[in-house]
């Protein structure tokens, strides 16, 4: 495994094995590695014949007050579970090799990045779909891995893709839980062990939506208030949104029918977590 | 030659010019081909191995109000003009072809968009970079070539390509002239004969800010008003803006020092016209 830290030489490993004829596979991350991102490798080294794994904490992509500075960067873990799982190479540029100058230029993905997460998060996505062209330019993969537990970004970088043609496949791969179904996040680092078991609440609230939704419930009111009163349980957790959405517009729905997505962001002391469930309603 | 009219028709004849390891050489057009697009091609041709150009009337970088309708289209002329200046590739897709569903995606470069055709064409130049930034995916050149004529596009695409880490290169060629001056540009089409030999004036104007500026003068607003009485001069042009800008950032200038850019936009009748020139003041 090689790690590269500039963009010429991860351009020049790239190149050599393109070279040779072999499929470039990229699972672009922020570090503090999981298993959620370990599966995302492991697809990715099964499906192609070169893995790049990019280490990157985006400062574009942080608001002020969010937690740019203490978000975990363990980089000599996160080598090594690479090296374990496959990896051909490992991009890990500084802030400054990815932004050489003041930048100028703005991917936004519109309408996508309005609701939910971005109605908390102003320029949130517009900092990921940025450095996700860039990244995209960078390796130049013939396929990049996302997971679904951030599943509005999975549908602005698929979207970002279609629309300006970039010549790659975007791949999403299903959100991976504990045993408890909390899902991995590398967020989950910021809590306590009182407070991952509070978490699992997020996940139960989920499954209540599935099976309402299963039951025959078609009213997403309904279904929210319910969703509502499992989080409230917990009174640690304070909610910032729960709803029942489009899959593709993520636009709110309110009498559900066909495939539909519950997302679901709530803080538990100073730290957010999000996860979403997609229940097709035609499936009962 | 081949005429493409899909992106997957075009995708499949650059990969077929890789594969035998040729350098691919982009010119993006509007169509409506002049000798100042046939400079690009040539150099294109010189320094690459296989030429594309595309040919496509952008509606996202038309206004309402503007030419989009009425912008000429003489498409079989285009093709013959390719095939004698030694075009691989003409791409010329139709809009339901570049805009498959709504557009949500759009490149935006800031600052470097705002001043000069900024002010009177809001959206102009996010329509330019997007759709390059499609044609750039599509096309994946190795060099891609833009005519000076258009100053603060080149200066945006440049941008565009250096922040995102696009894999081309970007080669901007001098503004192909008449013999009276006239920088050559599609939109010279729409002028009756007595307005073409008063555009004429533009030229001049800007080669008025040159002498001034070599002869030593480096106050900038001293400069344009004696632009200003060159382009007065003429009844039927309609000044737009004068500026004199610094050549990388397109800010104004007060006192001239290096390089800068002296840029003019005038309408006549109802046809808008730019032209602009690279003077050194360190060479006088």
């Amino acid at each position: 495994m090689e790690a590269a830290k500039t963009i010429k030489s991860v351009r020049k490993l790239v190149k050599a094995a393109r070279d040779k004829g072999k499929k470039i596979g990229f699972v672009p991350t922020m570090g503090a590695l999981h298993i959620g991102h370990i599966s995302l490798i492991k697809k990715a080294a099964k499906e192609c014949d070169f893995v790049v794994v990019s280490v990157f904490v985006n400062p574009t992509q942080f608001g002020p007050g969010e937690d740019f500075k203490k978000y975990p960067r363990p980089f000599k873990s996160d080598l090594a579970i690479c090296r374990k799982a496959g990896v051909d190479v490992v991009f890990a540029p500084s802030p400054q090799e990815m932004y050489k100058k003041e930048n100028l230029t703005w991917v936004n993905v519109e309408k996508l990045t309005e609701p939910l997460c971005g109605r908390s998060r102003p320029g949130h996505f517009r900092g990921v779909a940025t450095v996700c062209a860039k990244l995209f330019n960078i390796v130049t993969p013939d396929v990049a891995y996302f997971g679904q537990k951030d599943a509005q970004q999975a549908i602005v970088i698929k979207r970002m893709v279609a629309d300006l043609n970039m010549p790659l496949k975007i791949v999403i791969y299903p959100t991976v839980r504990q045993a408890d179904g909390l899902a991995e996040s590398s967020r989950n680092k910021y809590l306590s062990e009182q407070q991952k078991k509070d978490a699992t609440c997020i996940y139960k609230a989920l499954k209540k939506s599935e099976s309402l939704i299963r039951a025959g419930t078609t009213k997403s009111k309904t279904i929210i208030d319910e969703m509502k009163k499992v989080l409230n349980r917990v009174p640690s957790i304070e909610i910032e949104y729960i709803s029942i959405v489009d899959a593709e517009t993520l636009r709110n729905i309110e009498k559900i029918t066909g495939k539909v997505l519950a997302v679901v962001a709530v803080k538990i002391g100073s730290t957010r977590l999000i996860d979403n469930i997609v229940v097709d309603a035609g499936k009962r």
